[in-house]
């Protein structure tokens, strides 16, 4: 993915796809997209740094799960970053009763031409 | 509201708390929270500037909504912005099957200390 904020809802609709492929197969290889300075908020926690992040993304309880992207929205911000907030559904084991989601991601360039994930915050929904 | 970065959780729950009652009582007065560079995505529609983000909120199609929020998430952002991630319900019309929403705020400082709106994202849910 190519570091250009005017194709803003490309880059966000290719990252989002990219991402829950890479979340649903393998989530260990999710740790490329975080850095030093990247912040997740998963339901009520808070973790900061790319080894805390993925410590906690790998450690989930479940066997299998499957992202199902209702919406994936996206707004340019200033320094040149992206926003995505993603609605979805979330099929974990199987189960026959999706749970639904909302998920809110701040993309930032990276000197590389690339982009990673500054800001992540996750909330299962609604009830 | 003054500009504190560093105390991104409580501006975030006075910002989110402040917003929603304005948007229930009087919506024309969110005018003051926008500014020219501010983008607006309500559902699947898309809007730049104050001006355009007004007529929109203040053209939607009900007699009274009462946002009830359920989380309020935030995270610091580059370039001293704060991002906010609500999620919550919707009586609209004294409605008895409240609609779900989601909701992302990207706050930035304005240089009189306060803040505005640069990035809002607005989605009901959840079908």
């Amino acid at each position: 993915m190519a570091a250009a904020n005017a194709n803003f809802l490309e880059i966000s609709k290719a990252f989002c796809q990219h991402y829950y492929n890479v979340f649903d197969t393998d989530r260990a290889k999710l740790q490329t997209l975080y850095q030093d300075g990247s912040m997740l908020t998963f339901e009520d926690a808070q973790f900061m740094g790319m080894q805390a992040i993925m410590t906690k993304l790998t450690t989930l309880q479940f066997a299998t799960v499957q992202h199902q992207v209702t919406t994936c929205d996206a707004q340019p911000t200033p320094g040149g970053g992206i926003l995505c907030f993603i609605t979805g559904k979330l099929v974990v084991d199987g189960g026959a009763n999706p749970l639904m989601f909302g998920q809110t991601f701040h993309l930032m360039p990276t000197p590389q031409g690339s982009w990673y994930i500054h800001n992540d915050l996750f909330r299962l929904n609604y009830t």
